[in-house]
């Protein structure tokens, strides 16, 4: 129930920011509807589609099509208030990732798959709805550029499988490494820490 | 029979619509090609690849590798005078998304999947090609832009699934939700109805 | 042995070619590795996810994700002085696509799919990786303008199956389509043949 809220309060937020994306792209309804979506689910979707667990998740529970709809009318009612709400999104959202990251990592356990393909689906469940968003926006995915997003999910996931070895419980092991990804997501953004470019300058 | 003419008769139309595209970026020869095949196979691919219908349909049946294939190099051979069939393409094109959205529908209730799922693989059947071809072109997705498309293909799903409730004939609703995503594509055109920018203005 | 070896080289090869576009366009580290990973293993990724091959085949041999995650460290550390390596580069490469063109038929043979099927799978192995790669960089597809890449990988699979009404044995078979895909290409290079553009001149 807790761990459902919470993805649910994730969902808004991916859903809200692809939305904003979108109209800021001069979309129409369908394209911020889609954009939308695509934010929200696409990380989820890629990992199913990589793992072979079809129907894709999305398609067999559709508290994620009601939710993503709604978010993303509200986010263009809403479109010119929006900004007040830039410190709550930013909250969901981190939550968002780091729930994402723990849902892509317990899939690829049940699938019986290498930890570090484990952490990889993590990283894809969380961040890859994103990079598709920015992929149909007709932008170089802003993941690989700025952020210190994709290496939290990373931290976290780590972190997951070095406590394996030492605790049994995966309900606590999920909730750390959760915490982990929020940890170092929130001092990333406070600090302004980001990881270099590695511009290849030219001989 | 009849339905298998219309959907060959659309995949022209589509193959046609991406070889114009792909020649317009100076693309080479495989490029064209590669493009008439994605604009032409990509959503239903997209669909098959998101429920498990694996090989996808065109690996499974032949007849879509010839007609893409001819329909490229009919594009390339009268690329100067193709202008003068833009009427014919685009009715193809129009008769080709209803029928794709048709299919779509089909193949979402075949695999037990709720309406609203149905119709969204039924528009991501018609449309999807065409955005995997606005990526590939480096372009943002013309139908998040500008024209009533992927509308026709919803509210032609609508109708279908209202209709379920007093029709039993599936066959009918199959037409009669076709004959509404022409109407309305026909109607938008026609009219210069778009749906409007959500722009989001900054405060 | 001999086709692992072939096989990690190419992999190599790809990955440092992954890893160079994306430094140039000033990723930081998490997308450089990612750009690595696509573009050595994308082709293959999107075959079997074509064919309901799953999980991937990177996810079931951890032997990729090292020497990808290896070849774009040495890329990054290098990255001044790889151009020393650029003929080096182009030869693994070369042999990469070969192999990747004679992996992607036999998936296709043992999944008893056409041969043309099998021919366009060869090919989306070898080729596929860059296009996704070129896609996430926001650029249009290399291979759809410049280069005799895809047609290199398409002679050696009509040469397979050509073959294959007068020969039995297999591995000769793939040796000799993949000794095709390699001559074609170095010749294409060396004489500096390319398809030519199929601009659609307006009327």
């Amino acid at each position: 129930m807790f761990f459902q809220i919470i993805d649910i309060l994730g969902t808004i937020a991916f859903a809200i920011s692809g939305a904003l994306v979108a109209m800021n792209k001069r979309m129409d309804a369908f394209g911020v509807l889609i954009i939308a979506f695509v934010t929200a689910v696409g990380g989820g979707t890629l990992r199913d589609v990589m793992i072979g667990l079809e129907p894709v998740s999305w398609m067999r529970n559709m508290t994620y099509v009601y939710v993503i709809t709604a978010s993303a009318v509200f986010a263009v009612i809403f479109r010119k208030r929006i900004s007040y709400l830039r410190t709550s999104l930013f909250l969901f959202d981190t939550i968002g990732i780091a729930l994402y990251t723990v849902v892509g990592i317990e899939t690829g356990l049940v699938a019986g798959l290498h930890p570090i393909i484990c952490i990889a689906l993590g990283t894809m469940t969380a961040c890859f709805g994103g990079v598709i968003r920015d992929m149909l926006c007709n932008e170089i995915p802003v993941i690989f550029r700025k952020e210190i997003y994709a290496t939290a999910c990373i931290l976290g996931g780590l972190t997951y499988f070095l406590l394996l070895q030492f605790l049994e419980e995966r309900n606590y092991l999920f909730i750390i490494a959760g915490l982990v990804v929020i940890t170092v997501r929130l001092l990333a953004v406070k600090f302004k820490i980001s990881l270099p470019s590695l511009y290849k300058k030219e001989d």
